[in-house]
């Protein structure tokens, strides 16, 4: 490798290959169908309010991912003042854990493809809901999440002017947050075993 | 305990209490303010597509619970596809597992307090995204899930039909589904540490 070609293939920001990030971006442009990514999940009630998830096949890029030899397995639980006992965290907090890591996620990819290093970077997250949605005891009110907060801290090698620039991309441009921005339909089917 | 208590009184269906259920509604239409939760996820960026949440504490029933001992933790990844090494599921499969937990203990609450039992349920996630949107290449193109499908196997003691109005119910009361289905705002805001 000479001089030119190290100084033109910065291999790693952010702990991101940034030249496979391109190269990514380029075969897209090629295939727009590369872009097709379809996720899956499997879920297992056990008892109460604790079920378990197993994730591990998903398509994307046009193949079967077949990188993973295990599959992650989740246990979704509640506290006692929601009848369980604290067998796991709750859905609507694994909500909060997806949109924390897609909201990080996003705007750390995107740093790196601007060429901005970031050296630190977390997020508290808040969302209210009223139980009454829930159990059904005033349709009026909305048994999801009524907004969420993320208060983001964030150090970085660049302006506070660039930084919110990022910021505002990425709250447009982060698959989860956009899932929960947008209304997004959720088609519930009953099959057989 | 006499009979007519014995009766009257059945301690758990579904795995559930349904008496502390009713004995929560009945407290809930007493004061409404009992049904404000606020829940809570804190989360730090690692390297790349990496990124821990510790999630433990929230608001509810009034007051803040101090029923864990210990915080839950969860850990994002990537394949290698999207750059990273499996270092967990990612930010968008764990939105799946929320979704499916959600509908799954929706489900079985609202059967318990319907004197439903619930024999077997699972369920199998399906979601689709273009990551033209979460890359900035086409403004069209949506960034988060297109739809999601779930398909769910349930053996109940109860025919069809009533397990049908039973899943309406549930797709409109679960709170991650609708915060899913409907348009919540999620406000970012950039904080010093």
């Amino acid at each position: 490798m000479n001089m030119q070609q190290a100084i033109s293939q910065p291999t790693s920001v952010n702990g991101l290959d940034v030249q496979a990030a391109f190269d990514t971006v380029d075969a897209i442009k090629a295939d727009n169908g590369l872009a097709k990514f379809e996720f899956r999940a499997r879920n297992a009630w056990i008892s109460g309010g604790t079920n378990r998830s197993t994730i591990r096949d998903f398509y994307g890029a046009g193949r079967e991912d077949e990188s993973r030899t295990e599959a992650f397995e989740f246990t979704n639980g509640e506290p006692p003042i929601l009848l369980g006992n604290n067998e796991g965290a709750n859905p609507v907090e694994f909500l909060l854990h997806a949109l924390a890591g897609c909201v990080t996620t996003t705007l750390v990819l995107h740093a790196a493809v601007r060429g901005i290093t970031i050296n630190e970077l977390s997020t508290e997250l808040e969302g209210e809901l009223d139980a009454r949605g829930l159990l059904g005891l005033d349709e009026s009110v909305s048994p999801g999440y009524e907004q969420i907060r993320i208060r983001m801290h964030i150090v970085a090698d660049c302006s506070d002017d660039t930084l919110d620039d990022l910021l505002a991309f990425t709250r447009t441009h982060s698959p989860v947050c956009n899932t929960v921005c947008r209304p997004v339909p959720v088609m519930i089917e009953r099959v057989k075993a």
